[in-house]
């Protein structure tokens, strides 16, 4: 019985693969016509050779690189099955990193929706929040006066490592104490939101993962500037004081940026809070 | 208070961004210097701007195009919010495409370890299979000696546009009845194993999804040849005969390579079975 044989366009049309890939496939040496015509040059392939296309193409479906093809293509079924076990372990990692990244964008919607129910008008609020780590660093000294962006590298770093997303607020912690002004004001400790559920394993010791508990937070926020912060500082005590809320916690302070636009002013909304007990009427 | 300004190798450091990265952000407009020296064309940031590196990292982390990322730092907060859930629901669509992946591969690996267990040295075995769903066209008078690889063109299209991956056997059915020769079998059915549990919905109606039940059937198993391919199957004939099985259906025949090496010989295994009701005794 005399075999077919196909031309290179009647082989793309059978296997549903350009004529473009069909040649790139013969001078990589992955899947060669059985004849070509020494005269024209045209390539021509038996019928029996088109069961090697399955192998290309479902690899390649799959993501395998072409090399990586030409390699699998001399296996025997042992050494496929080895191949293929190999290849479902590199899609598990990928979804892993893809489920990682999936949660990580809902744990930061979930934070920005809670700042826009958040009333920013400058008035102090009680809110039940939930529990939130953070990984955090020494201030080393630094206050509202003197804190940069760029004190947060190590800490924006330390996130972009371990969980390649990172922050979108810039955390700091002070002391519950009476303040005269603005000056008096030194940070504890630095600190941006951890936004996974991940655990995060390898530490520095300058840098610790703590979680800021559930509970009931007194709180204000409002935008940014320069003559408001300490007004509405003040605010938060006097309210606490009147109230003569017990306080459990320093005075966490996130500044977050309202937009990201380089083409408009910066304006960031702060919010701070500390935990309280209420007086039990 | 004076603002601090970076250098651009600072701010790779701080970053972690390299500087060739940085000068790409600044022509594509997406983190400009707040100053360029006009003599030295060095470029100088403050620190105030560096909180706009963090949403373009982190929309490059989730795979965001450059692009999109310019597009997205024009967003306010609401918009924003509604952009991130865009994105998850892109990251949802991968996992669910890698999760198809990773089953079939699961699939195929257990076909192949099956065909591994399988006596191939050309005795008759009674195997107790699993149900198998197939994708099956009429053979269109085919037969052993006229089947052609191409023949499973439209078979396999339809697979790899409805899955992805595609089958690594070809099969065939034709009526178990008492055959004097070769020649006289015709093919009912050519077919191919659907490698996922995933719904097929949009099917031409010269194509089908049936399932192979599960049950006992009666098999051989053989490396093909065409002087043993008919004297193989008389010997499954026979000892039907000789055990006095009714039988339930066609013979089903699966043609697998047994390597992809284009540099070899081709080889294929040979699988027939057919199911059974073995008398009660």
């Amino acid at each position: 019985m005399k075999e077919a044989l196909f031309s290179i366009g009647e082989v793309a049309k059978l296997a549903n693969i350009s004529i473009k890939a069909l040649r790139y496939y013969d001078q990589m040496g992955l899947f060669k016509p059985a004849y070509v015509d020494p005269e024209t040059n045209y390539r021509y392939y038996h019928d029996s050779q088109l069961y090697h296309l399955d192998l290309i193409k479902s690899l390649r479906y799959i993501g395998t690189p072409l090399e990586e093809i030409k390699k699998a293509q001399e296996l025997n079924r042992d050494e496929l099955i080895a191949f293929l076990t190999e290849q479902e372990n590199k899609v598990r990692e990928q979804i892993e990193f893809l489920l990682d990244i999936e949660q990580t964008i809902s744990i930061v919607k979930r934070r920005m929706m809670k700042q826009l129910e958040d009333d920013v008008n400058g008035e102090v609020y009680i809110s039940n929040d939930e529990e939130m780590r953070i990984i955090r660093a020494d201030a080393e000294g630094m206050t509202p006066l003197t804190l940069l962006n760029a004190s947060y590298s190590k800490l924006i770093q330390y996130m972009e490592l371990s969980l390649g997303f990172i922050h979108m607020s810039y955390g700091a912690t002070f002391p519950f104490a009476a303040y005269g002004n603005v000056d008096e004001i030194t940070y504890r400790h630095i600190f941006t939101p951890v936004l996974s559920d991940k655990q995060i394993s390898t530490m520095t010791p300058d840098l610790e993962v703590i979680t800021i508990p559930s509970g009931t937070y007194a709180c204000i926020s409002f935008i940014f500037s320069v003559e408001h912060y300490f007004d509405r500082l003040q605010k938060l005590f006097k309210y606490i004081d009147n109230h003569q809320f017990t306080v459990l916690s320093d005075i966490y302070e996130f500044f977050s940026p309202i937009h990201y636009s380089p083409r408009k002013q910066e304006e960031f909304l702060v919010e701070m809070k500390v935990r309280i007990l209420e007086p039990s009427e």
